[in-house]
């Protein structure tokens, strides 16, 4: 067997972090590199390097503050009311614009609007002016000599002007640090390139670099290197020539083809090797040749959280500055979420302002889920020596998107519909400032969130077997005595999902017992679930026969990507799902889809937003494009509590 | 006489806002322009211009999500820690690699730290794999058909991955808005020009520059063109032609060379001429050939203003976008704040955390200092119907710099001296993410400032006249039973600061009465003023024969400043003042400047990283050079209460 060192150090995140930065500047790796002199006009978003100093004061002449008249004060003492005084045009009494320098002799101006004309250049003022009045005295705003701008300072646009003020245009600021990103792996392979079985698409790097250059780094990636340790340490050679900063993707971790580590060692020191956090625990801290260099892992959640955590304060550093913090918000969870003791834990979460509360539901855990850090508004940190968090506990989020766009968001929980998305497009389009965020979690699950408060609607399509109603029932059973709406949002086929064509022949539920088809199902609480078991129940069939009944998935896509990926042969969705990968569908009803609405929210922009686009022709016109929708109640509201 | 009009009007800010908008709505002249098509890679910080959908799935196929060996879930149940099953290597048990496709016929991954190898090729394990365990389905991450990122999405670094995990190269983004910027008057000069009397360096669109290319525009900056209507005229064309948006700076107020709004009244439509805003009222907003023209006024704070109230949304418009709210804090006012009725007030603060406030101070309310829009970490909005604040007031103010950095600021208010500055910038240096914030109010004021808690210390030289003992018996006085510290900073020379080779002769406090000399002094409270009134009082001098007495100053540049512009004879204040603008200085007398610090905070980082920097031999060299310090007693306590 392979050789393998499978048990990575457990090192507390903090102790790790901090370490590395005081082994680096033991190493005199993280300094600034040698500042550049460049162009005012260039350097916004730029560090000085060291104090900007004016060369001249500004204003650097005494200038009129108004329009108006230059005088001498002194000869216009004793104008008032009862005694107005006459001034003419002269030597000593002169027009001037905003910013015209006071001619010699005068000390002061009298404003346009305190003059009353008597003759073409005649005038008459009832106040006395005083010395200096309206007169901006050289250096009122910069003073020659005067600091204008510290060291060690990101120069933002307003600070360009005041440098520019002071006679300066150029000046010296820290180098941009050049960090080389080495993706490796033989299985990674360029975007746009045609896929087979086994290739990753190589994107990570790509996200390092946007990263690296919104620190105010200076991104250089390099082209993909297989699995060979010689290779990898050419590549890693002529990065140490070239950049200040080396990071590797991946082969951090343990596996047959990771040499990231052990290529460190020989060529340097490794200081790490794994750090106690989820996910993200296979990280390399090291120095070779006096330069950093982060191993980081490769699934992408992970792989940007390496970034967040080790290389963005050596870029900061580098630049002579520290990482801003991201901004906090005490929020509310919305369910259970567990978290080994040990680890600390990052769990990306959506945020939801439901009533005086900022609502926290975590999404998928799974560090390749690059969705999950697109879809999060926030970043829950479960301390290593906490266990997780009850429903209702209080706990700080790291916000991803400001508190202002949080509060316009309108919280769907519940039921999938593709529609939703379609929804959530328009409604950007049309108001811009707001958005919809939507969380998967079944029907039910969707009304039990309304009950907790922490969404505005549920999408819902729950059947009544005894009355072949929709959604009333469990309503009233779920949330006696509150005050609720149903609103329509589509009419959708239901049915089987199959591969093209139909294979495996399958024309209804007692297909679905015969040993040859293997099915994917919908998690408890999901309508469609609820749909098939009734089905059964109708056909008097028992579920335990169902080979892959226990196999569940969360959206009606990933039930057609089964079928699509030959992992299942058939599972209940909309017709929209099979459409969409192109596979076949087998009717089985038309079910109504509602969005289920609490009283109070009814008439809030949350909600009147939402049946805004419903409106839009072109919104019906995308969804019913989309297959199997009917959108002639869309829009209505089709029951309402009493 | 020229025919002027001088009264704009006076439109509430946010009506004046929202008509303009809406207006520019109902003219198309806000409309995003045709998409462009641009790579992936590229796109960060792009707004796109419509919904991204996956092409293919992530992962493509199902991959093992783990190192370990490939099996069929089927081939493994019965295995338990009494009763362990072998596998042996073959087809279906195979070793993969987290990635790796899993191999026909397999449904399931065990993890290699849960396998315990019996023999080269064979291994035995104590639980069953359960289907699908381990495995990262087709679609996982993204389902292909899926909407991967909404339209009208600003994108992030991470939204590039997951669009290229889709499969998708190249996006429809909107146009980056073009937006032309036309500096016009004839006093204005390009930056490194030499300066004569009336020149005013030609800053501002340099600032919005970097302001639009911030904003997601793209800046087309024009030569300055001098005050002529026809050579504007000519202009505003060719911007018209190349640009989406035209922003003129200035001549927009009532002057008599203010042509902006004449010449957008001739060739388009002026919408609203003068807003009820402080600084920044006299701006215009136009539209001409179906594109907004905006005049913002020439002062560079009231320029700012009008670009981010006005320009900014129409930018973000045109991207489909809105602008995002500055985060706001409520703070406490530490002083009185007059505002006039009417109008609606922007008023540059600074902020500190002091015990478990956040204190705001104003700072300089001037419309033509920009170093008021640098030093700021906050603007408080005093609404059109308020007259202001009390100190101890609490008001919304909209950050500037993020909490997270005010909380590490120390702040010192009260009396000037230029070695703060130098302390202020050593501190950055060697601690990155701290900073020195100080006002000048004088002495006393920061005596005062921190007898209301606002301040972690204050620079004070105060001479007792009975004893001749520097500060120690204001303190008993002014903060009778408190725990107080006095640190020493330096001794310095003060004296008069006169011109170049003191033309008028001046020895001492008794020429300052006679009639050709004018004097500039310092405010009341200011340790410089109870200086010289001390002197004045022993050479038994009436201060009301001295010529410009009354005239104030509130630091030692601003009166080395008056007397270097001729508008003054002499003023008293430090050495280093009259070195730095190469004036000479007659010495009266050394002082010790002191740190007057609540016994508290002297424990706290906010004291201790500048006990830090007093130690660095750099730091003393640097204050040394500015002349007449001395720096023997430099970080020494002088003094404490008992």
């Amino acid at each position: 067997m392979v050789k393998r060192d499978v048990y990575l150090s457990d090192r507390p995140l903090e102790e790790a972090q901090a370490d590395y930065i005081q082994l680096l500047q033991q190493a005199g790796a993280i300094n600034p590199g040698r500042p550049e002199l460049i162009e005012v006009e260039k350097a916004a978003g730029r560090i000085t390097a060291g104090p900007v100093y004016a060369k001249v004061s500004s204003p650097h002449y005494n200038a009129s503050a108004m329009d108006g008249v230059a005088v001498r004060a002194v000869d216009t003492f004793g104008a008032s009311e009862n005694c107005p005084k006459r001034l003419k045009m002269g030597e000593l009494v002169r027009m001037v614009d905003t910013g015209d320098p006071l001619p010699p002799g005068c000390d002061s101006v009298i404003m346009i609007e305190d003059i009353h004309f008597v003759a073409e250049d005649e005038f008459e003022i009832t106040s006395a002016a005083s010395p200096w009045q309206h007169v901006r005295v050289i250096g009122e705003d910069v003073v020659a000599t005067e600091m204008i701008i510290p060291g060690n300072h990101r120069l933002r646009p307003v600070d360009l002007g005041g440098i520019l003020a002071g006679g300066v245009t150029e000046i010296y600021v820290y180098p941009r640090p050049r960090v080389a990103l080495l993706p490796t792996g033989s299985e990674l392979v360029q975007p746009g390139a045609g896929l087979k079985e086994g290739d990753i698409i190589e994107y990570n790097t790509r996200v390092f670099a946007a990263l690296v250059d919104e620190w105010g780094g200076l991104p250089i990636r390099y082209d993909i290197t297989v699995d060979d340790y010689g290779l990898l340490k050419e590549r890693l050679k002529s990065a140490l020539d070239e950049a200040d900063v080396v990071l590797i993707n991946a082969g951090s971790s343990a596996g047959r083809e990771d040499y990231t580590a052990e290529l460190i060692a020989e060529m340097g020191e490794v200081f790490t090797h794994g750090v106690a956090i989820k996910p993200g625990k296979p990280v390399i801290l090291g120095l070779v040749n006096g330069k950093p260099v982060v191993g980081v892992p490769g699934y992408p959640v992970s792989a940007v959280l390496g970034m967040e955590l080790f290389v963005k304060p050596v870029v900061y550093r580098k630049i002579g500055s520290v990482p801003p913090a991201r901004p906090l918000a005490d929020c509310v969870m919305s369910r259970k979420i567990v978290s080994p003791m040990g680890v600390e834990e990052f769990v990306r979460v959506k945020l939801g302002r439901v009533g005086d509360k900022f609502i926290a539901t975590p999404i998928s855990r799974g560090a390749g889920v690059i969705m999950s850090m697109i879809r999060a508004d926030g970043m829950l940190r479960v301390p290593r020596l906490s266990e997780g968090y009850n429903p209702g506990d209080v706990a700080p989020v790291e916000l991803m998107r400001s508190l202002e766009e949080v509060r316009e968001t309108t919280v769907v929980i519940g039921s999938h519909d593709m529609a939703l998305d379609v929804l959530a497009n328009y409604l950007r389009k049309i108001h811009p400032g707001a958005s919809l965020s939507s969380a998967h979690v079944g029907s039910l699950g969707g009304l039990s969130a309304l009950k907790r408060g922490e969404a505005h609607c549920a999408g819902t399509h729950l059947l009544d077997e005894e009355t072949g109603d929709y959604n009333v029932s469990y309503i009233k059973r779920l949330l006696p005595g509150r005050s609720m709406v149903l609103l329509n949002l589509v009419y959708r086929e239901q049915g089987f999902i199959v591969a093209k064509g139909n294979p495996k022949g399958i024309t209804g539920v007692r297909d679905l017992i015969r040993p040859d088809v293997g099915y994917v199902n919908r998690q408890r609480g999901a309508g469609t679930r609820i749909l098939l078991d009734y089905k059964l129940k109708e056909a008097g069939m028992d579920p335990g026969l169902i080979s892959g009944y226990q196999r569940e998935e969360y959206t009606h896509m990933a039930v057609a990507a089964a079928v699509a990926s030959g992992s299942a042969d058939a599972g209940m969705g909309i017709r929209a799902a099979a459409k969409a990968l192109d596979l076949d569908f087998v009717g089985v009803v038309e079910e109504r889809y509602d969005l289920c609405i609490p009283g109070e929210f009814r008439d809030l922009p949350y909600i009147t937003r939402l049946l805004e686009v419903m409106e839009l022709p072109e919104f019906r016109e995308e969804v019913r494009s989309l297959g199997g929708y009917d959108l002639r109640d869309c829009g209505k509201i089709v029951w309402e509590s009493e």
